[in-house]
């Protein structure tokens, strides 16, 4: 039912409101008689769609929950039109899993683009690389350890013991968002600009949307993944 | 299933998500191990809103199909927390509904607070008031009428049309809002300081609510609607 | 300094947050040394607007003073991303003033756009139109004060009174945004799809804005209201 | 002019706009003529404050440029009610500081509280504690130059060396925010619950605000901060 991303991350369907026909359902209230010109469904969510009329699609709403490094979790939580319960590393102790990027994906920085990834690191680079994220995780966490509970000792607070974990350690939260947010949030972290660690929950929850509003979810592709804006002067 | 609210209007539910369950759910995922003090689901959702832990209450959603006058419209809008799809008079012909108050609603002024009511109006006066309202509203809707279309001429366009009819005259829309935000706007549409005509559709959907959600709506009843806040002055 | 609207309305800034400078200067936190790229600051913001990198322009901030009529204020309200105090009808005592359409402005409905206008009314339909709207106009606020007080009569309440008056009744707000919003209200607002009559208020803000912040409007302009979207398909 | 904050950061004043007036003049545009009773401008304040009258402190907004310690940020950003730019650790490099506790903060965890701190960490365990952190800290620092650029390699994307960073190193950004939200997010972090390590921050900030809108303060310390809230079965 989860579907797995990264080494030890899932993104998992809770519960959702709504689906196609509760955002026609929602237009019709909004346009009555007036919808008669397109009248059927289908036509009439890609209307809305290519005239951002965004209303409409906030009547879905969909709740997931999410396992995801704190790295990715610190990005996606900039969507503010959503809600959120994360686990507490006040309240409880952080597990030992951290993420550790398969090879192929351990790629140097990008010589043209400041914000991106270029050439997939050389074997023995790479394997440098693994070795110190693999240890540090490993020693860091062991002194989380430590520092929490060691015999005959009173146990550091968790809230500051969990500050000297690194931000590969796994968290995570349930997440529920409206349509209309989650497609803005699918076109701005399913896009290649989006770090490769994001884009693959993005693209993992896009397939449970594709199947949850496959009309809607059309629209969305057509119109805002594969659209390009013109300026006025290129036109 | 419609629960019907002043003369003309009503508030029924379309669809919800979530339950007490789903907060306690939520909540759980916070604070893990953390919630073993608080061992049972009612204990452990009057401790999140006794001390305003209001995300748990975020991951539960109401969608109700409401039929309300405009100058009621005008407050409810006000909560922007929402998702709200509403009739257009651009696009579609306004009914001939309009609110007019009972007799026993009819109140002066009040002479203590600004924004209040106070004594019911006398007979003489009543009757009156009543007149008014009901002849005008008659008068602007035959004139509405009379613009968008008499015999042998264009018909005035429905955008400008509607700009004769008076406050209350009915709307209706959908609107979704999380079980947080419509406890605040229960706390603030459901007190006495309210206008009575919110008020009654505050009350109605009070009631789907402790239906829907009973131990939650048990503590938002005795935390916030019965609760006071006094100041450290007065402590 | 205010900037008159329609008959009686009216745009006035009160105070802002910010300006083109603002904006660069959070994106450079941001962006940091991955911004020498793009070194100029006209650069950078345009950089911004074409990507949809929409936080920095919530840096800037603006408070506008804002007299309307009723219909146009419901159509803006729902902009959601404002902070907003309007006048009071429970409180206080509307004054007699109401928006009545110059007779070029008086359009039929369109007969290829259900939300929208086509011809303007001939002569004598305009005529009638003009006379519904003014007496009824005058006859509403007559009874409203009526109803407020008369003689030997204790007076309605205002909040029950005000229902009597009609939707092209002036209000006044305080209506403060930021920046990132306020384009999106343009966009929406000052498109031809628009009515009129908010149209005109968003022409008189948008001025107001090419002033406060040129370059991030030129942006905006070339980009968003100039600008096109073409479907994947389309491509 | 920045106000120092725990070892490394600060919170800085960037720009601010209205004051108490603005609140009292926003206040007015609603309630108009009802406003009489309450004459005087503190009065009027702190009664909006006393009625949750929210909208006119919405009407005066704080842009602040803070630093502060990753674990921080972490639960500052939870406040969506704010407008944000961080610095990009995709674009940038992180600067080798380190959030490291004075050793009279290293607590051990609460015994009755699951999400708080205890007594202070004995000098033996305490020292350890402060070995440990600094050394990961160090250690990971150096190992994320490493992976950053060594002679004779490619260099590891920023966006992933990142991800070997321990939860107290620093990250900074501007933050922005009107004086409702602020005064709720003060409410939450300047509360003996929230950390001390963000209680700190809204420490510093309170003080500003307190300079800044006094009468607004005033009246937040005495019915939010200081007041209590009594059940319905209390009373
Ligand atoms: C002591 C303490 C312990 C905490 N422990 C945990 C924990 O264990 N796990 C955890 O996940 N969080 C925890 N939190 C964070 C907490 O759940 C809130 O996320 C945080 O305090 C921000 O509060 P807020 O949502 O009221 O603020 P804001 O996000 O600023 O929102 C203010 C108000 O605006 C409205 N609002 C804003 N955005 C939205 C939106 N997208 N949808 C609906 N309404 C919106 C709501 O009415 C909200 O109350 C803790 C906070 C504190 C103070
Ligand atoms: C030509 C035209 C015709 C229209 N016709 C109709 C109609 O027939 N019926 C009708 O009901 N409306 C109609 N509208 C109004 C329209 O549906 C929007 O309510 C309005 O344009 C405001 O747009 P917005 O929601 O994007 O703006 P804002 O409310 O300012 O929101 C901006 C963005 O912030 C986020 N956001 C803000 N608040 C929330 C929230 N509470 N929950 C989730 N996300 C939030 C969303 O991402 C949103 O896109 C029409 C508008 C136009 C321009
Ligand atoms: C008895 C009474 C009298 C009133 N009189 C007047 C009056 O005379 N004039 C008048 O103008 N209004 C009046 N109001 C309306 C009032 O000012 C609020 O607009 C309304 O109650 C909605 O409350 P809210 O803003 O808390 O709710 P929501 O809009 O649902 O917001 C809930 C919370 O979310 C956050 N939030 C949501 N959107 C934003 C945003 N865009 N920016 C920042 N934070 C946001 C805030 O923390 C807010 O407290 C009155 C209300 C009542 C109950
Ligand atoms: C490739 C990429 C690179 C990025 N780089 C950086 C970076 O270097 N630094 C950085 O700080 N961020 C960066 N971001 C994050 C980015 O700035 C946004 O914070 C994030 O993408 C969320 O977008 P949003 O604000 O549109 O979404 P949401 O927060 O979900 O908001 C959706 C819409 O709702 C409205 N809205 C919601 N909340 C508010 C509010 N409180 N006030 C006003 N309007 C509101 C706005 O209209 C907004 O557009 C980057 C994002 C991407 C995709």
């Amino acid at each position: 039912k989860a579907a797995p991303v990264l080494d030890h991350g899932f993104v998992r369907v809770i519960d959702y409101m709504g689906n196609d026909a509760a955002i026609v359902q929602a237009a019709r209230v909004s346009y009555g008689a007036g919808t008669k010109k397109v009248n059927d469904d289908s036509g009439l969510i890609r209307y809305l769609m290519r005239h951002w009329h965004s209303t409409p699609f906030e009547m879905c709403e969909l709740k997931l929950h999410v396992k995801l490094p704190i790295f990715v979790a610190r990005q996606w939580i900039r969507h503010r039109t959503a809600n959120v319960n994360e686990y507490s590393a006040r309240y409880s102790i952080m597990d030992r899993e951290f993420y550790i990027p398969e090879p192929q994906h351990l790629a140097a920085q990008s010589t043209v683009n400041n914000q991106g990834r270029g050439a997939v690191l050389e074997g023995a680079e790479a394997a440098r690389v693994l070795e110190i994220l693999k240890s540090d995780a490993a020693r860091t966490y062991d002194h989380y350890e430590e520092m929490l509970s060691q015999d005959g000792q009173q146990g550091l607070a968790r809230e500051l013991a969990r500050m000297n974990l690194p931000a590969n350690i796994y968290t995570q939260w349930y997440w529920k968002v409206d349509l209309h947010n989650l497609f803005h949030f699918l076109r701005l972290r399913a896009d290649p600009h989006a770090q490769y660690e994001i884009r693959v929950y993005a693209e993992a929850i896009a397939r449970m949307v594709a199947d949850w509003v496959p009309v809607a979810f059309g629209a969305f592709e057509d119109y805002r993944m594969g659209g390009i804006t013109l300026s006025g002067k290129a036109i």
